[in-house]
C-alpha cells in the first residue's frame, strides 16, 4: 500500500480535498488556462507541428503529471527550449508539413516518456546530475536567442529555416527583400505591445490601484488580448490576402488518438536527441518543482518526478502532442495563483478541453506573426548572458564549460551544444581531480605531526621520501602518482625509503591499486623500499583481498610518526654517514 | 639549450655514446631484427596491408623514434592489437586489396602521428589516464581473442572476414567445407612447433647445457625457423599449386615515399579511430618504457614519448606504413639482449633496410599460414581472462568495467569495444562520487570533537541539524545535497539550524555553489537558518567572491564546535520548552 502511494501521489493528496483546495485550484486553473492557450499555438508552431499539436500536447499529460507527479504546482505543457529540440531532432528525419513529421514528434515523446520513466523506475535520476549548472545556463540562454531568431522570419514574413545561428542569420538575410510590410506592421506592433506589457502594465495597475493579484491576472493575458485584437484585424481588413501568415484550419474536437512509429531506423535516429531532451526537460523541471515545493515546506521526490514526466510523455505521444515537460513560467503562475493539489493541472486540461472543442475555429485568422511575437517576448527572459561574468568571477573552469555550451549551442544547433557542454565538464573535472595535491612532508620538530616541507620548518632524511596524497586514488590520478614518485625518486640519489600517506585516500581503486604494485615493483628494482602509513579501515580492508601487501617491498605503518621512527636515521647515524 | 635537449633527447645519450655501448646495441638489434622480420611481415597481413608495409612501418619509425622518445629500449613498430584496430578502421572505408585501402592506412598513421604530437606538445598526455587498467586488460584480452580467431581463416586456408567475434566464427563455419587440408596441414604444424618452442624448447636448451642468453635467442628465432621451413617445403614440393596462400611478390628496394590523403571526407571518417589508436598505443609504450626503465633507475618522460611515438607515426605515414607503437615484446627482448641505447633500435632499422633491399625476394613462397600460425601463438598471450577474476575479488565497479569492454570488443569490434570501456569506467566513477558519504554529526560528551551519530554515543539537539560531507561538492552530486538536505529538513519539523561542516571538501564548483544558494533560499523560505563550519582556506577564498555569504541566512564558523555553542540549545532551554 505504501509502495502503492509512493508511485501513485495522488492516492495521497486526493484523500484530503476538500471545497477550500477545490475553489483555490479552480481560480489557478482558469488564470494557467488563458495563459496556456496563445502560448500552446505558439510553441506547436516553434516545433514545427500544426498549431493544435500543442493544445493536445496539454491535454492528457497534464492529466498523467497529476496521477503521477509530486510536485502539487508543477504546470506540464510544451515548453520553448524543448519544442526547439524537438524542431532540431525531427527536422532531420523528416519534411516539416509532411505526416512523417507529426508521427516523428510523437515517435520522439515516447522515446523521451520511455527514458524517462525508465529512469525513475531503476532510480537513475542521478544522471541527470552530469550536466553541471553552468552548462544548462549556457544552454538555456543560447537556446532562447536561438528560439528569439527562428521567430524573426515569422515576423519579417519571410521564408527561411535552420537549426544554428549562422544558418538562421543568414537565410533571413538573404530573404530580407521578401518582407511584407503588413506582417511586419503586425509582428512588431505584437511584440512592442508585450514588451510594454511585462515592463509597464503592471506597475501602472497598481497605480490605478488595482490589487496585486487583479493586475498579476490582467498582465498575464496580455498575449491573449494580443491575439483577439489581431486576429479581428486580419479577418476584418482582410489582410491574408495581404499576404500575412495565418494559422489557419484547426480541427475542431478531442484530441486524437494517435501512434507514434515503432520502425527501428526512426527509433534509432530519435534515440539520442530523445535522451538530451528528456534529460534537459526533468533538470529544468524538477529544479522549478523543487523551489515551489520549498516555499511550502514540502518535498518532490526526483525518481518519482521522473515517472510523473515520462507518463506525461507517454500520453502525448499517444493524443497527438509532442514531447513535454514542466514550464517555469507557468508553474509560477500556477504557485502564485493558489492551485493546492495537482487537481489544478487537471483543471487546466479540461479548460484546454474545452478550448480543442469550441475556440479553435476562432483562431482561423491568427497571424503566425502574433504568436511568434509572444514566443520572443517570452524567451528572451531566458538570455542571461551573466553567467559569463559570474562563473568567470568565479572559477575559469565553469566558465571554460559555459563559454564552449553557449558558442556551441549557437553555431552547431542544441543537440551538438548540450552534448558538447556534458563531455566539457565532465573532462574539466576529471582534469582537475586528475593531478592531485601531493605534498612532501617532514616531521614537526618536537611534535608527532607532520607538514608540507614547502610550507613549514620541518625535519627531513635524505634516505626517507614521504608524500602525503590528498585525493582518492583511481584511474584518472593512478599514473600521475606512479610518474611522480618514479620522477622524485630518480632525482633523489640517496633515497632508501619511500612512504606514500594514505590519510586523505578514501578510496584506491584497480588501477590504482595495480600503479601501487608498479610503484612497488619499480622501486624493488632500484632496491627502494615502499611503505604506507595511516590507511583508513576500508581501504585496508580492500588491500587485505590482494597480494599487495604481502608482495610490499616495505611495511604499513600505522601513524606517519612510527614510520618516521622506523626508517628515518637519528641524528647521529647521519652525522657519522656524513 | 636545456629545451632543446629535452625535445630532442638523442643530444642527451648521442655525447657519451662509446665503443662499449656499440657492441651491446649491435648485439640487441642483430637478436631484434631477426625476430622482427616475420612479425612485421605478419602484422602486416593482419592489418589487411601487403606484406612489405610492415618491413616499411619498421625502418622511418624506429629512426624517428630513436631521436625523438626518451625510452633507452622501446623497439617501435607494428604491433597486434594496433594492427587490428587499423584494419577495423580501414576496412571502413575502403576495400582490402585496393589502392585506397593503403593510402587510408597511411592517412590513419598521419592522423594519429598528428594526434601524438599535438598531445606532447599540449602536454595533454593525461588524456591516456582515461583508460582505466580494467578497461586496457579486459581491451588486450578481447583482442588477443579476437586477432586469433581472425587468423583461424589462414590457417584453414578459407575466405572468411568480419571484425566482431560473431561474424568471423560465422564465417569460418560457413565456410569450413572449403579447408585446403595441404594449407591446414603447414598452419597446424607451424602453430604446435611454434607452441612447442615457446613452452619446451627452452629449458630443453638449457639442460643441454647452452647458456641462458643463447637459450633465449635460439627460441626468440623459433618463427625464422618456421619460416625458413615452411617456404622451403612450399617452394620445394609446389604446394602453391595445391592452393597454399603464398605471400607472393614483395617488392625489393628502400621504403617508398608516400603520401597520406588529405581528403577531409576520409580524415573525418578517420579521425576517432585514430584517436582511439594513438591512446590505446600510447598506453601501452608507456607502461612497457617505464617498467623497463624503473629496471636502470632511468626516467622516461610522457609528454616526450608522445612525441616520440607521433614522429614515428608521423614517418610511417610518408614511407609506405601504417599505424605503429612501442612492442612489449620486442622491446623486452631488446633489453634482455643488452641495449643501452635508441642506437640499438636505429641498428636493427638498418637491418630491416637490409631485409627490405636483399631478402624479400625469399619470401615469395612463404605460406600465409605460417605467418598466422607466429600471430596466433604470440597473440595468446595477450589473453589474460584472470582479470575477470581478479577485479571481481576486488571491486565490482572495476569488474563490470572489464566484464563490459570484454563483451562488447568481442560481440561489436575493436572500436566501440574501447570506447564503451572508457564511457563505462567515467560513468561508474562519476556514479561513486555522486552521492558522497554525509554523516550527521553529534558532540562527543566533554570533547570538542564531533562524530557520526549512527556510530557514536554523542549529544544532538533536534532543532539543530549538523551534516558532515566527506568529498568536495561539484556538479555531479550537487543536486544530491540539495535533496538531502531537503529531504533531512522537511522530516525533521523541529529543526532550525542546519550546519554544513566543510572539513572535508577540497572544492565547491559553480554548480556547488548554485545548489547551496538552493539550500539557503529554500532553508529561508521554511524559516530554518543555514550555517557552514570548519571551511578551508581556499574554499572560503573562493566563496568570498560571491553573494553567497552576504545572502547567507546564517553564520561561518570557524569550528564546529563554536557552530554548536551558538546554536544548540542548553540542556536547561531544553528541559523548559519540554
Amino acid at each position: 500500500m505504501k509502495a502503492l502511494r509512493r508511485h501513485l501521489p495522488v492516492l495521497d493528496w486526493g484523500r484530503s480535498y476538500d471545497r477550500r483546495t477545490l475553489s483555490s485550484d479552480l481560480i489557478a486553473a482558469v488564470i494557467v488556462t488563458i495563459m496556456l492557450i496563445p502560448q500552446s499555438l505558439a510553441y506547436a508552431l516553434l516545433a514545427g507541428l500544426p498549431a493544435q499539436a500543442g493544445i493536445y500536447a496539454s491535454i492528457a499529460p497534464i492529466i498523467l503529471y497529476a496521477i503521477f507527479g509530486t510536485s502539487r504546482a508543477l504546470a506540464v505543457g510544451p515548453v520553448a527550449v524543448v519544442s526547439l529540440m524537438t524542431a532540431a531532432a525531427v527536422g532531420q528525419v523528416a519534411q516539416q508539413g509532411t505526416a512523417g513529421y507529426a508521427v516523428a514528434a510523437l515517435t520522439l515523446a515516447m522515446l523521451s516518456g520511455g527514458f524517462l520513466v525508465a529512469l525513475g523506475v531503476f532510480r537513475l535520476g542521478f544522471l541527470a546530475n552530469f550536466l553541471s549548472h553552468p552548462v544548462i545556463a549556457g544552454f538555456i540562454t543560447a537556446s532562447g536567442i536561438l528560439i528569439a531568431t527562428s521567430q524573426l522570419k515569422h515576423v519579417l514574413g519571410v521564408p527561411a529555416g535552420g537549426h544554428s545561428l549562422p544558418e538562421m542569420v543568414g537565410a533571413l538575410i538573404g530573404n530580407l527583400g521578401q518582407t511584407n510590410p503588413v506582417t511586419l506592421v503586425i509582428g512588431a506592433a505584437a511584440t512592442a505591445f508585450l514588451f510594454w506589457v511585462r515592463r509597464g502594465l503592471k506597475p501602472l495597475l497598481r497605480r490605478a490601484g488595482l490589487s496585486a493579484f487583479l493586475a498579476d491576472v490582467l498582465t498575464k493575458s496580455g498575449p491573449v488580448a494580443a491575439v483577439v485584437v489581431t486576429t479581428a484585424a486580419v479577418w476584418g481588413l482582410g489582410l491574408d490576402r495581404h499576404g500575412v501568415a495565418i494559422v489557419g484550419d484547426v480541427p475542431q474536437g478531442l484530441p486524437p488518438l494517435t501512434l507514434p512509429s515503432f520502425a527501428p531506423d526512426l527509433l534509432g535516429a530519435l534515440l539520442l536527441p530523445a535522451i538530451l531532451i528528456s534529460i534537459i526537460g526533468f533538470v529544468e523541471s524538477i529544479s522549478v518543482a523543487q523551489t515551489l515545493a520549498a516555499r511550502r515546506r514540502q518535498r518532490v521526490d526526483p525518481d518519482q518526478e521522473l515517472i510523473g514526466l515520462g507518463a506525461a510523455n507517454l500520453g502525448a505521444a499517444f493524443t497527438g502532442g509532442y514531447p513535454v515537460t514542466g514550464g517555469f513560467a507557468r508553474s509560477v503562475v500556477n504557485f502564485d495563483a493558489g492551485a493546492e493539489t495537482p487537481a489544478a493541472g487537471a483543471f487546466t486540461a479540461l479548460g484546454l478541453l474545452f478550448a480543442s472543442l469550441f475556440l479553435t475555429p476562432l483562431v482561423h485568422y491568427l497571424p503566425k506573426a502574433t504568436l511568434a511575437a509572444t514566443i520572443i517576448v517570452a524567451v528572451l527572459s531566458l538570455v542571461d548572458l551573466s553567467i559569463l561574468r559570474r562563473t568567470w568571477a568565479y572559477s575559469r573552469a565553469d566558465f571554460a564549460a559555459v563559454a564552449a555550451t553557449i558558442l556551441l549551442t549557437l553555431l552547431m544547433g542544441v543537440e551538438t551544444g548540450v552534448a558538447s557542454g556534458v563531455a566539457i565538464s565532465i573532462l574539466l573535472h576529471l582534469y582537475k581531480t586528475s593531478r592531485p595535491h601531493v605534498a612532501e612532508v617532514g616531521l614537526v620538530p618536537g611534535t608527532q605531526h607532520f607538514r608540507n616541507v614547502l610550507r613549514h620548518r620541518v625535519l627531513t632524511d635524505p634516505t626517507l621520501l614521504t608524500l602525503r596524497v590528498d585525493e582518492s586514488l583511481y584511474f584518472v590520478n593512478a599514473r600521475f602518482l606512479e610518474d611522480l614518485v618514479q620522477e622524485r625518486v630518480t632525482e633523489g640519489c640517496a633515497i632508501r625509503n619511500v612512504v606514500l600517506m594514505f590519510s586523505a585516500v578514501n578510496e584506491v581503486d584497480f588501477s590504482a591499486l595495480e600503479s601501487l604494485e608498479a610503484i612497488n615493483h619499480r622501486l624493488k628494482d632500484m632496491g627502494v623500499g615502499l611503505h604506507l602509513s595511516e590507511v583508513k579501515g576500508p581501504v585496508m580492508d580492500r588491500l587485505k583481498t590482494t597480494r599487495f601487501l604481502s608482495e610490499l617491498n616495505g611495511r604499513v605503518f600505522l601513524s606517519q610518526y612510527d614510520a618516521w621512527c622506523a626508517l628515518a636515521r637519528r641524528p647521529e647515524e647521519r652525522a657519522a654517514a656524513e
